[in-house]
């Protein structure tokens, strides 16, 4: 793999595609996203299930603390086994049901949709496939317009699937500076991804690493699961997320002195949780990397990982992956390993 | 560590005390059980929404399944995070809102109650502590009545949370036969005990063991995490749960030949489901342990756990914790750690 130029990988064009797909989605999803919302104003919808599997899962987690803190709407996380293996779905009242995969080809999705339809519940679907099982199955389709994506680690359809979300709530809302956020959505990801050469730097010393904890809470505990995964897809690194109030019931036991903790602490709501995690993190000698805009936590920190802008923490997610999947890709790379083909995995993956 | 004997320890004593605490809970809380389940009938509640911390957590999505398919309830799990630090919590309609925690103290859960008493919600909660915060902002008060808990690691607590949900779930449903099967929990429990020479031996076998992952799904996707949580807090061993389907879809990539697997697969719906997975397991030449009753499982697997008697599936979560508890103290045992007072950890974690 060493022999292969890195940006000749499918991996690295697509990292470095993100701000050209968001512009599509946010130009060209609009439409749909106008009349999914009046049917759930229409409907009086009161709450989302949502049904993803391993990336959308990921961008699923984003939604619950989006749709809960903008639209006051709860949200839960389907039990696929429910409608596939057990047959016995919950009864589901007032509700959009909501399917998020980048192929919509995995058939414990589709059965979530088909079960949700076959009780008249409100359902749609974020694919990248308008033509598929999944959008097909459902009612409403968003597009998320990312073009073919050929690498098995998912990346473009990750950040497209976060503002596709962000898009509906913003509308739902009716808040026209989200909307004005959002916008500007292509330009902070172009600005992220000039972080490479530190990603780079910083991938080459954790080379040795057969270990990590990822930390992110709130908005960007979505973030905090999204990397653990690139890290295991790419790096077959033993990674686990956990937010860090989770992460303080039992976890903290694992960690010894050097032991590698990646947190994510863009400014917001939650900095103060994350400099109380700093310092206990310090205490039992961990090594941090903090993915950070906030000077105290990049000073508290062993490796600060600068982000070169502040935004909006609700928005923070859509970008503060990307220095992430820039560490994961290097790390890979640094390792030998191949990039786009990881090992043991297809890139459809069709559960049941 | 070595010095003390095992059976003096509290970890050991309080796991040997399960089938005495499950006695207690089950005669003792018909009652109480009997009177939420008329408020909840009364309120006409339609969903679920559970609030808890790490083990209690993992009670919670035993919960997700249990109140799905017996009851159709559809069950979130709170985002604590909404109602503490955003302070933006979302609205609320027919739900009866659950608080679970040993200790009744974290901070972060009591703010998901008091927020759901405003709201007018149904609230109810299960704790060993009828005193404690958490139980005095719920309405109802479910008591775990299983005696001090002196070790950090739960496990008295966690069974004695499971029995209290699965009462709950099938006083609802009016389900003479889970309330059969329920009352010998007691006696199911003690036949569990008696694996504890073999998970030692097994232990034994896994003592340079500094990564594994545990998988479980469906009903026992609660105990592949339980599991998880005791192997991190007693071993610091760096352990990952999955759902096989979410194990698919992108961290098989992590298995390398010799890797250690933990599968959960009592016998029930879910068995075809994890014979699949077994065959890709050993396709990659993981090391599997099996903990199971289904003779064709137990003869896949390198190491097979056989669990002593076959129970409904909607029931295994309970005992088949046990062999589990039994294998991680004794893996803690063998590794000299000390058992009831493991690094970093306090009994009572209080989160905002």
């Amino acid at each position: 793999m060493k022999n292969t130029s890195l940006n000749q990988t499918f991996l690295y064009k697509e990292i470095f595609e993100q701000p050209a797909v968001l512009k599509r989605l946010i130009s060209q999803e609009v439409n749909e996203i106008n009349i999914l919302v009046q049917a759930i104003r229409e409907k009086a919808i009161t709450q989302v299930v949502i049904a993803a599997r391993g990336t959308s899962d990921n961008a699923a987690r984003y939604a619950k603390y989006l749709f809960g803190a903008v639209n006051h709407l709860q949200v839960a996380l389907a039990t696929p086994s429910l409608y596939s293996i057990y047959r016995r779905p919950p009864r589901l009242y007032n509700s959009l049901v909501l399917g998020i995969s980048q192929s919509g080809k995995s058939p414990d999705i589709v059965k979530v949709i088909e079960g949700a339809k076959q009780q008249g519940m409100l359902t749609a679907t974020i694919t990248n496939y308008p033509q598929s099982d999944l959008a097909q199955m459902g009612e409403y389709k968003i597009n998320l317009h990312a073009g073919e994506e050929r690498s098995i680690a998912a990346t473009k359809t990750y950040t497209s699937e976060l503002a596709a979300i962000a898009l509906l709530s913003a509308t739902l809302a009716d808040d026209q500076s989200m909307l004005n956020v959002l916008e500007k959505a292509p330009s902070f990801a172009n600005a992220m991804l000039e972080l490479a050469p530190l990603a780079k730097d910083i991938a080459q010393q954790y080379q040795e690493m057969r270990y990590c904890i990822v930390i992110g809470r709130g908005f960007n505990y979505a973030t905090a699961f999204e990397l653990a995964l690139k890290l295991k897809e790419l790096t077959y690194t033993m990674v686990e997320p956990y937010s860090s109030a989770d992460f303080l019931h039992g976890p903290l036991a694992v960690v010894e002195a050097g032991f590698p903790v990646i947190v994510f602490a863009p400014s917001g709501a939650m900095i103060e949780e994350m400099k109380a995690l700093l310092d206990t993190l310090k205490q039992r000698h961990a090594s941090i990397i903090a993915i950070s805009d906030d000077t105290e936590i990049l000073k508290a920190a062993h490796i600060p990982f600068q982000l070169p802008f502040s935004v909006p923490e609700w928005f923070s997610p859509i970008t503060s992956i990307i220095p992430g999947q820039l560490f994961a890709m290097h790390l890979a790379y640094w390792r030998g390993l191949d990039i786009d083909n990881p090992r043991a995995i297809k890139k459809i993956t069709e559960t049941t």
